[in-house]
This record gives C-alpha cells, sequence and structure tokens, in this order.
C-alpha cells in the first residue's frame, strides 16, 4: 500500500491548476456562444462555477485573456484536423474530404462555434495578430488541400480562392444555427454538407462514393 | 414660372424628413459593420453625420430602433429578391440560381452585411421577435425554392433542409470577409459562388450553361 500524504504534490497541483483553468475556460466560452461576448462578464462566468471573480483572476488575467485562449483552442483543433489530413493517403478530395468533415465538426463545439460566433471587434488590439494569424494559416491549409485535388485531378479545376470561400462559408454556418441539443448529430449533418460541397467540386460525370 | 415661396410644402418636409432619416441609418449599419454593434454609439453616429446625437433622436427612438431598422432594410431586400425569384419563367433551377446570386450580393452590400455580421444578442428583447420572422420568411423562401427544384426535377433529390442551410451558409459568408474596395465586384463573386453550389445539386452527369 502506498504512503499517503495530506500533502499534494507539485505535479497534482499543476495538473489541478490546469483543470480549473480548463472549467473556467469551458464555461466562458458557453455563456459567450449564449449571450455574446459583450453582454457576459467574468462575474457571469465565475457565478456560474460558484467562485468568485477574483479566483477566476487566479488562472487568467482579463476577459480578453479568456477569449483569447477560447479562440485558440477552437483554432488549434482545426491546424490539428487540417495535419491530420494532409498525412492520410489517397487522392487530394479524400484528404480535403477528410478536413472538410472535421471541420464541420468542429465547428459545432462549444469551442469552435465561438470562433465563427465572434465578431473581430471583440478582441483587443493586442490579441488581435495571434488570432488573424491562425486563421490565416487555417486558410491557408484549406486553400492547400484545394489546390493539391486541383493539381492530381481529383476535383475539377475551380479557381482556389472562390472554392475556398464558398466552402468555408457552408461549414461555418452551423456554428450560428446549430442547436447542441438537436435532433441530427454534428457527425451527420457534417458528412450531409460536405457531400454536397464534394459534389460541386467534381468533375463533370465523375461518381464518388459517399 | 412657378411661385416660389420660403416654405416648404408639407410633402417637401416628408420627403426631407425620409431623406434625413436614411442618412442616419446609412451612416449607422457602415459604423456597425466597421466596429461592431456594441462598439459603436448613436454619439459616434451623429459625429460623422456632423449633427449632435438630439438630432437622430429626432428621426429615430434608440440605437436599437437603428438596428433593427438597418436589419429590417437588409431582410426586406431579400424577401423582395425571393419574389422576383418567384415570378421567373423557367425551371425550379433557374429560379432558385436566380434567388440565390441576388441572395449572395445583397450580402455584400451595407445593409445585407449588417444582418450576417449581428448575431442575436445584439437586438432587444422587442425586437427579436420581428427580425426571427423575418429571418424565418427568408428562410422558408429558400428551402420552397429548392424544393420544387427537386419537385420538377431540375436538381438532384436532396434533403431540403441541409441543402438549404450549406447554400445559405456559403452565400452568407461573403458578409464577413468581402470588402467593399476589394478588386471583384459583388456580381462576379457571386455568379462563381452561385454556380459552384448549383453544381452541387445537379442531377449527376447533367450540365448547365453557365
Amino acid at each position: 500500500m502506498e504512503d499517503v500524504t495530506p500533502f499534494r504534490s507539485a505535479e497534482q497541483r499543476l495538473a489541478d491548476r490546469a483543470a480549473k483553468r480548463a472549467a473556467v475556460l469551458r464555461a466562458a466560452v458557453r455563456m459567450f456562444n449564449e449571450k455574446g461576448f459583450f453582454a457576459t462578464s467574468l462575474d457571469d462566468v465565475a457565478a456560474s462555477l460558484g467562485v468568485s471573480k477574483r479566483t477566476i483572476y487566479h488562472y487568467l488575467s482579463s476577459k480578453d485573456q479568456v477569449l483569447l485562449e477560447c479562440l485558440t483552442i477552437g483554432l488549434e483543433q482545426l491546424l490539428e484536423a487540417a495535419a491530420q489530413a494532409r498525412a492520410e493517403p489517397g487522392t487530394g478530395r479524400d484528404r480535403l474530404a477528410k478536413f472538410l468533415r472535421r471541420y464541420a465538426e468542429i465547428n459545432m463545439n462549444d469551442f469552435g462555434r465561438c470562433v465563427i460566433r465572434t465578431g473581430e471587434e471583440a478582441l483587443s488590439a493586442e490579441s488581435l495578430p495571434r488570432y488573424r494569424a491562425m486563421k490565416r494559416e487555417i486558410d491557408g491549409e484549406l486553400r492547400g488541400l484545394i489546390a493539391q485535388a486541383v493539381e492530381d485531378g481529383s476535383i475539377a479545376p475551380v479557381d482556389v480562392k472562390i472554392a475556398a470561400f464558398t466552402v468555408a462559408g457552408a461549414i461555418n454556418w452551423p456554428a450560428r444555427w446549430y442547436k447542441p441539443d438537436g435532433a441530427e448529430s454534428p457527425e451527420k449533418l457534417a458528412a450531409e454538407i460536405v457531400d454536397l460541397l464534394l459534389k460541386g467540386l467534381d468533375r463533370p460525370g465523375e461518381k464518388h462514393p459517399v
């Protein structure tokens, strides 16, 4: 049997801190999505966790930092999805399909919804450059995947920029209307939306298994 | 020669009032789009017109009313576009194409952009029902046009709800990224986006002139 000590190890304390910080971000992102960033105060977020605003400041320095962290979590999920899609075997169309499905799914989770629902005007001048840089990176990934599918001939020779805007719009939109308690799962909705979009990108007459 | 009187007729006064009210809305919608609704004050709007906030209150009762009027102008443009498309000859696909192109164009003008860029959290409890009712009406128009195109066989037998969300997302998105001073015209961008989307809705192997 292990020795039991009432004192937490440094590791336990770090893990505890990370868990509490994550809980603050989860509570905040849900409120931002529901009430909007401007109508949400850190007092509301603290109250929903049964703590004081001072406790929140122990983990995050300001409402702006809370927002930037929430957005970063969402954007990092998208970057990870792009990296995974790039590593997939198959055609450019296969990799694009993989990325778009995952992208649409992320846009229906709490942090992904926050990315789409938050306008740039909510960010401070200090946070905006980091946010924009991540957005640009994701846009670059999407364009890269479309360009590769055009190059290997697995989709039609579309205008990469227009195609990227079109599919991004379609898969971003659920962040505005998707209800987490809705009847359809994000996975099913994502697959259906992406199927329609990919059909629009296919070469004339070409058929692909769904 | 007509008699000239320094007194304006009742008609002239009404026209003058309407022109001033419209100028306030035009100035307001541009600021909402640029800075966001919450960061814009009626003082800013008044200053941009070289008048005082009191002058604005002569035409509109509150910032909430200004927003609701701006949104209503955008939403009425969409409803008009739907009515025009419904009256067109041709197939269901033709009418849908007509509506989608106009819809996408409107989303790149000042009032259309405001409709997309404004979250529901910006509206007061009194304004929200009217706004939602108009949004629902437009969504109904879009679904109706898709359903008719499915019915007359001019597009593939898609799920109407999913198709409506997909195309709405794609054509709403330019409201977030389109720069009025950009190189491409709204008409050209709208046509390119809608072509991609309609290709996604076409029956397998079918070809349509662009």
